[in-house]
């Protein structure tokens, strides 16, 4: 199993959260703790041989939050796949890495459904054997086309939304739904070129980088904790076209990356950042 | 030697250049052309085997500027080292750098002075028998300020004028006297993060990567034609003083690199983008 | 149409070549030329606009052969896609990569079919609409079974084979009847652990990267001219099975990256080595 | 201070530890801990708040040591420079880096001296004040020759001795004497190329990469325990003397990037390989 705590920080917590794993006789086969200075927020991840079925992980849980401060959030998470809904619209560099990935069981999570606002990714997930859902937003106000698409998300519980390549803003009341569950990942290295047509941009301030940025959202779209970022070299050769498949090739891996991190609960988040123990 | 020339593009650009190189028996090792499809502007970059003197050189010049179009630019350059002048303030990483590859003779061209507008890098100046000489900015305006700079760097006659974490902002009037010679070093990935303090600002947006930007100064500082653009990966543990620090060494590189491309005859500008053919 | 020449050098080759193109109204978009110093071998790599059929092709190719030393050899290649067939055992992680790709027409080629010594990834095939053929070693000798496999080859008369981690030791006769046509990915970063299972030998030695290497096959399975290679980074953690899963990360991403140099008629073959004009 | 501990394993050694340093008061502000599966060895870096000096690191050193296995290795650092002894042959790339960090005290340890089996590198070091001992292997038996060096690395009793470049196998019996100590840079990436002039092997393989590794040296030169590595990518126009500077490059970078992680308290060894917690 793995542990996630933070909490505010005091002297002792690692010895007592360690004690009472000690006593019950599990062995610690990796162990990551940090406190924060700018916050005095404290981060702990605790990676146990040995596994636990649900309840006796909630009572582990409850064990484990009786001896540390109010603040303190805990997860005891048994080694298992997650469940994701994954949303797009038309590009499908980044659902197809995940759909094969899924297909050979190499991506860590299990893939409930996908949502798109277009149908133009049926087709892939079909071949796949994957669920897709159309469900337009023309014709409909922002709250109805919402309503469509949690009304699918709830048939299923998630633990986590990822969004690939989905290119509607959501609101904030959608956003506050899904807390600290949705991933995006953004066409541009956060904060450059934020906006519409960032290879566009790039073009014209010839770079010779661009970026990718996978972040889970909060209330802003592309303002929330950022999980990873990576970047690919551009060169003058690069018109927005090309700059635009580059930026497809970053996106896949950068999302890729962040995903793995998310389900091997190696991310924390706290306020606007993440602390990732990778 | 190396000729380097741009142009409106025609047919037969390349034809008519290297016959004229054919005919006095010059024997091409090494060229690269590339039409920009968007401004139909050529580019190409020639190195031959042997060697010409200033005067031959100058008689090439002459002869390829006759056969192409009034547009063109063409430089005929002699291998030979690069006279430059480089400018700081207090940090060292850049200078250091400089000074360890130029003592060695590996820099590709020859540092004729350092100018500081503060004296703390006199010091390491010396250690290498590099003159330096000290401008303040305090008493005076930056008329006077930019006057007193101009006036030594006129003496050394550089070809190029190198901000190595030179951090006073110049004149429109200081860039124009040397347009395209001007090489700076940005402390941020550029477009991100313009203005003050980055570093600060990349912590308190949790960035996991920070970058560097160096670029010919036109007239705006942080503006100019890109050449070279790296990144360095950070992570939670980075506050903004390690942040710094990781800066430092990302723009140590970014610089060396760029200059390197620079003093190879690597690097056309064309409005406010570079051609680098690496 | 992308035109390739390579010769012995001499003075004005570039010249001869770039005037029968321009008397005949091409336009030269790129150009790259370059002289071995050590072997004095010269390659020209010229992408001009418009475009040409394969008559036309034909006729430039004899015009340009007929100026150029004996030892030449010259393609003139239209702008299409190539024809390629791939071959497999049982990892599915490269030819993933290749079907996803050209299912989008993203790959720049044409998959004829898929050749597997064993019948695993067919499935996948046929989810991509792909002929796959599944040809066994077992219970044939190694001409027997070589000879099902080029028989299948020959009815598609592909540009290129792709060995997308196939397992099986080709003869060096089957190696000869497709010169400079196969192209292969290799489970390292050559010349390091060469041999079996390199994932526990570079785990025993606690090295901190691994890599992958795309080459064309010659007369000896690992050691042909090197394409492209990468590497990745590991630590203490990865065991020979996540190295394992490491390696199949970069072996997907080296032989992609290769298969595109390939593709776009960027990589010359002269000796045991590739000269790539990236 | 760091605390560095390595053990056999058992259930409950993260309790006992972190329960002795809790009833001290101490806060721990970063940890790391991990249990290799291949051989059951337990390893925990531990970073609190506060420092010690040298009685009280001993005191919790032995108390630390009284609660853990008879296998345990404990160390207790307070938070200082380590003491170091630089040994180098006539390439100043590496030694260059070195004393520019020290100069400025961004090194994270203290230069004791340098000792060259020739004198080129005495000017340079001269000129950063830094004392520079000449010991030539010439007229000398091996034995007669380290026991030159061995006579001035004990007046400084350094925490590590760096090989920056020193281009002399030194004998099993000089290693025997600093286990542990010694940090080797060297001119490949291993295992690739091990032997005689790597460059000219690497040219006439053509790799399209060149690497470098930072290890401790054990009683064979080449064959210690890798504490980094890193790759620079190279393309045909690199010949061997090229290849030579770009090795140069990546020397400087990995031998740097080692050091840190060593003068961090961030790496163990255990039998041939590291642990690093970077």
């Amino acid at each position: 199993m793995v542990i996630l705590i933070q909490s505010t920080d005091q002297v002792g917590l690692v010895a007592a959260i360690s004690s009472v794993l000690a006593k019950q006789g599990w062995n610690i086969i990796s162990l990551r703790e940090y406190v924060d200075p700018s916050t005095t927020r404290f981060f702990i991840r605790i990676e146990t041989s040995g596994q636990v079925n649900d309840a006796e992980a909630l009572l582990l849980q409850r064990e484990l939050s009786g001896i540390l401060p109010a603040t303190a959030t805990v997860q005891v998470n048994p080694i298992a796949l997650k469940k994701i809904v994954v949303m797009v619209t038309k590009e499908h560099h980044c659902l197809s890495d995940l759909l094969v990935r899924h297909h050979f069981k190499e991506l860590g999570a299990s893939i409930q459904c996908v949502i798109g606002n277009h149908p133009d990714l049926e087709d892939l997930c079909q071949r796949f054997d994957v669920p897709f859902y159309a469900v337009a937003a023309e014709g409909k106000d922002k709250a109805g086309f919402e309503a469509g698409i949690t009304s699918i998300i709830d048939q299923y519980q998630p633990d986590f939304i990822v969004l690939a390549k989905f290119m509607r803003i959501l609101s904030a009341a959608f956003n506050a739904k899904y807390p600290l569950k949705i991933i995006n990942i953004h066409h541009s290295f956060l904060p450059a070129f934020i906006g519409a047509n960032p290879y566009k941009q790039a073009f014209e301030r010839g770079v010779k980088l661009i970026g990718a940025t996978a972040h889970f959202v909060t209330d802003d779209l592309d303002e929330g904790p950022i999980i990873f970022q990576e970047i690919i070299p551009v060169n003058h050769t690069y018109n927005a076209q090309k700059m635009r498949q580059a930026g497809k090739e970053i996106e896949m891996a950068v999302l890729a990356r962040a995903l793995q991190l998310v389900f091997d609960d190696r991310v924390f988040v706290f306020r606007n950042k993440t602390v990732v123990f990778d």
